[in-house]
């Protein structure tokens, strides 16, 4: 035996197994957008703020009252719901199955990289807007504080494993989770609706690192 | 080292290699129904027969022109297509979230287990049923006809692990997919449309028994 390879696959098998002591709560999205200050005043009104719905778990974050209507080439979704606060970017975002329906075909994208990423057409209760690009399908990913990056021994930009719904009909492994590690961060795995009911996931369960 | 355990490992890893020389093409269901001939004549009428609209990859079984709206406690299903011919048992195949749409929870199940499931309410264009069992969501599955399960050293009931869109955004494993043995089966897996987007999988793609 290879005494180097022994150790190599040792050492994976001891991180896997350290790593997978905790578990990662999971946080499901639906179809949601982000609109920068300027956007969401056009659909809004000039003296519109947003509005507090839902604390999400993400610090700061959180579901706000405002809903819009989404216009694609194909089909049109009815009250999409804003996530706050306002941010440098709009941008909305999709599952799979919702762009089939708007007749869109957005790329799997880490939040914020919207090159060449498809408009929309937006409409609020006090004007439209259409915007040139910004619908993405979000990259399934982690979101760790630098605490939680720690224990996991997990690098921002890093991709891992995540083990879903154990000795369950639907047990799946996501391969290629982005993590991504910043202070303003809390320990969230990250589905849109399809991932989700496709390892019969719910909001708030526990998954794995593996 | 463990003799035992190395040849144990070693063997595994040999057959999960020989298993991923060959690869399986996905097939992607929306929702559909089959009905027994009872039920289809109450529907279509007691004259009538499904109609050829597509042929599917698995032998004698085609999607038929027929299709029926489908009433659940929340929500209604418009056009949903029957795949013929006529069987034993009246099915209906939805994915988690149609069943959210609908108000049901029915069970992730294998074709033709409905002890314990919902019902549903049926129209078609000569009348209406309501069916006590029979709405499942569909336990993810390969069919094999006995030349593949050779192949693959399957047997009838095993469960196996498929990986699905190596190297992209998407990529993942599927675990404990139930696997079908009969000579009446042409190779396939077949996963629901969420399912197939949490992997971004198409209809025809290839995906590896590991």
């Amino acid at each position: 035996m290879d005494k180097k390879l022994v150790e190599d696959i040792s050492n994976a098998i001891k991180l896997r197994m350290e790593r997978s002591k905790k578990s990662v709560p999971v946080g499901v999205s639906n179809k949601h957008i982000h609109f920068t200050e300027k956007d969401f005043k056009a659909l809004f009104g000039a003296g519109a703020k947003p509005t507090l719905y839902k604390q999400l778990v993400q610090p700061g974050f959180y579901a706000a009252n405002e809903k819009v209507d989404i216009y694609g080439p194909n089909g049109v979704f009815k009250n999409v719901r804003m996530i706050g606060p306002c941010r440098s970017y709009t941008q909305v975002e999709i599952s799979m199955g919702d762009a089939r329906i708007l007749g869109l075909k957005p790329p799997i994208r880490d939040s914020g990289k919207l090159d060449n990423t498809p408009g929309i057409k937006i409409a609020g209760p006090k004007g439209s807007i259409e915007i040139k690009h910004g619908v993405i399908i979000s990259k399934r990913h982690i979101h760790f504080s630098p605490k939680d990056a720690q224990e996991f021994k997990i690098k921002d930009g890093e991709e891992a494993r995540v083990r879903c719904g154990i000795a369950k009909d639907r047990e799946l492994i996501f391969e290629r989770v982005l993590c991504r590690v910043s202070d303003k961060y809390a320990l969230e795995f990250h589905v849109d609706i399809e991932e989700a009911n496709a390892g019969a996931l719910e909001n708030g369960e526990s998954v794995f690192i593996i």
